[in-house]
């Protein structure tokens, strides 16, 4: 009897549902590979590095640091650029207009994002192509969107190291999108030159869920969806916001953060903003603000790559982590001093303790 | 031929001065002796215990350590109240006519000051007993000036555990005064419950020298010196605060900032001051908040000293600062990835690695 062979893109029927086969795994590429890939502008390969760089694998990061360290002195001089908002402020629809802008212009346009909840999700939020239509078919625009995958030092490191491969591939302005829950809001701030929070008007005092401290973080607000009927409610927040900066620090030392109206919809009001974001990085290439925020910027994440790596050791030894938790109880409940509960921690380091 | 002997008291003449010998240095207490008498509340056992641990010998250390273990579960509930402002805003006489109030109230009063400058000027500047002339002779009030000594890290540990001595004495309110420089005073909203920033009227969004992001630490802001002339223009600067407080976020969860007047020459607020403290102290304690601020506060301090720890056993390794140095300027001048920075920073901790 002659069974009939199955096709070979069929894998048979899974939970009712037709399985297909992955498409065949492509070979690994050579450092060497990747570095000319990226230098000539591929956008296959640019996207495969920063797989590679998302990649939590041991040999894969491996690979990744030997490819960053070539690229990195081929970098294009850059403008980074962090955009938050709450859900439905028009973060999308802003990026859209503003990077179709400046395609225009003859820009090379790099869109990211940082997405908190990627981890809860499994699945980014943001950067999503489907929202961006026109930008994601641009050939001037390359949309990426967030790394998956833990805690948010981990998307951090990934972030980072995309943003170095976009520079590297010829990506003058970098677009990072984040979504506003804080802490997400603090690490972009970190990772970008400029800062823009985006709302919408007749939100109150309530800030659309964002939180309060995030304003502190803007070296520009700028009130979308100021057309129509909002129009006068939008120019009214923006006003109110413009006052109420007068009493806060300026995120950018020598600029004074502004509050701006747009609408992405219509277009109205966004080459002011590229106009003013352009002024920023004048003024603070003038002054060397920008410069040194670059360069605190580099310092403070070895400093912090350092820290958490030291952190890691520690939790690696056997029952640091359970004896961590213990003191730090003790020290809450007023059992033990901290110095003592921190020297009894650091004594696991010795030479012959622990393990 | 007889020389004649010289009074013990006299050393000689040195740089055209007549030295004294030192007073003969009292005999090092026990630490039963120490806890006994901190317990007891005597004056002068608590006032060599703060100096005990403000030492930074390591024999002093331990013996700190052990005082502190055994006074730890003694410690009165207390109230910690951080007062921050410019030089000038009259934080002394806010202090002396709020710890005046409250030992007239039956309470125990203990101040210590945060001064940022003291390992500049040798000397504190703040927590000055001549500044705070009757609360200096009040039995019931316990004066101690900034410990002085390097980094604020320093500063920081030695003052929390004053504090502890503070309530393991008895004093059920704790006054931490600083002056306005940013750190300090981010210092002093983590030892604190309370955080309350003094202000004078009438000049304007400059802050007088404060830094712009404090106002965002303070539970309460007070113009002060709100009295004769000034009292409209400090009317004036009140509601303009409660107006921007609108868009900051709050200190302290579950509780909004407001903005007050006060004249501490004349007493004028201090009493309803005091009362706002109070409600604060009954809100946050009923809500779980105060409970949950301190053990985070705790457990902070370990996991900080933990960190701070790590990295000086990491800088006393023998190269080790250098090598940090010359990698942080590789990244941040492109030469080199962060990420692969920190692993050649990390390495040197490998067995075998260093030294």
């Amino acid at each position: 009897m002659r069974t009939i062979p199955r096709p070979l893109i069929d894998k048979g029927k899974v939970n009712g549902e037709w399985q297909m086969n992955e498409a065949p795994k492509s070979p690994q590429l050579s450092a060497a590979e990747f570095i000319q890939g990226i230098r000539g502008g591929d956008r296959v390969i640019l996207g495969r590095a920063i797989t590679l760089v998302e990649s939590n694998s041991p040999d894969h990061q491996d690979l990744a640091q030997e490819v960053l360290a070539a690229v990195l002195p081929h970098r294009v001089a850059s403008l980074r650029v962090g955009i938050t908002g709450a859900p439905g402020a028009g973060k999308s629809t802003f990026i859209e207009a503003l990077g179709k802008l400046l395609t225009e212009q003859g820009h090379k346009v790099a869109v990211t994002a940082v997405d908190p909840s990627s981890s809860l999700t499994g699945g980014s939020i943001l950067g999503d192509k489907t929202r961006m239509e026109e930008l994601a078919v641009d050939a001037r625009a390359f949309i990426r969107p967030s790394p998956s995958g833990g805690a948010l030092g981990g998307v951090a490191r990934k972030t980072r190291e995309t943003i170095v491969l976009f520079e590297a591939a010829g990506f003058d302005v970098v677009l990072v999108e984040t979504v506003g829950v804080g802490q997400s809001e603090v690490l972009v701030r970190s990772l970008v030159d400029f800062f823009l929070l985006l709302l919408i008007p007749g939100a109150g005092d309530e800030l659309q869920g964002i939180k309060r401290g995030v304003i502190e973080l803007a070296d520009a607000i700028v009130m979308n969806k100021a057309d129509g009927s909002q129009l006068q409610a939008a120019e009214h927040s923006r006003a109110d916001f413009e006052r109420a900066l007068g009493y806060l620090r300026p995120a950018t030392e020598g600029w004074q953060t502004r509050a701006w109206l747009t609408s992405a919809r219509t277009g109205t009001g966004i080459p002011e903003i590229w106009s003013m974001v352009k002024e920023f990085q004048t003024v603070t290439t003038g002054s060397g603000v920008l410069a040194r925020r670059r360069a605190e910027q580099d310092r403070h994440w070895v400093r912090s790559l350092v820290r958490d790596g030291l952190l890691d050791l520690m939790h690696a030894k056997p029952g640091f982590s359970e004896q961590m938790a213990v003191l730090e109880e003790k020290v809450a409940s007023g059992e033990l001093p901290a110095t003592t509960a921190a020297r009894q921690l650091l004594d696991l380091l010795r030479p012959g303790q622990g393990q």
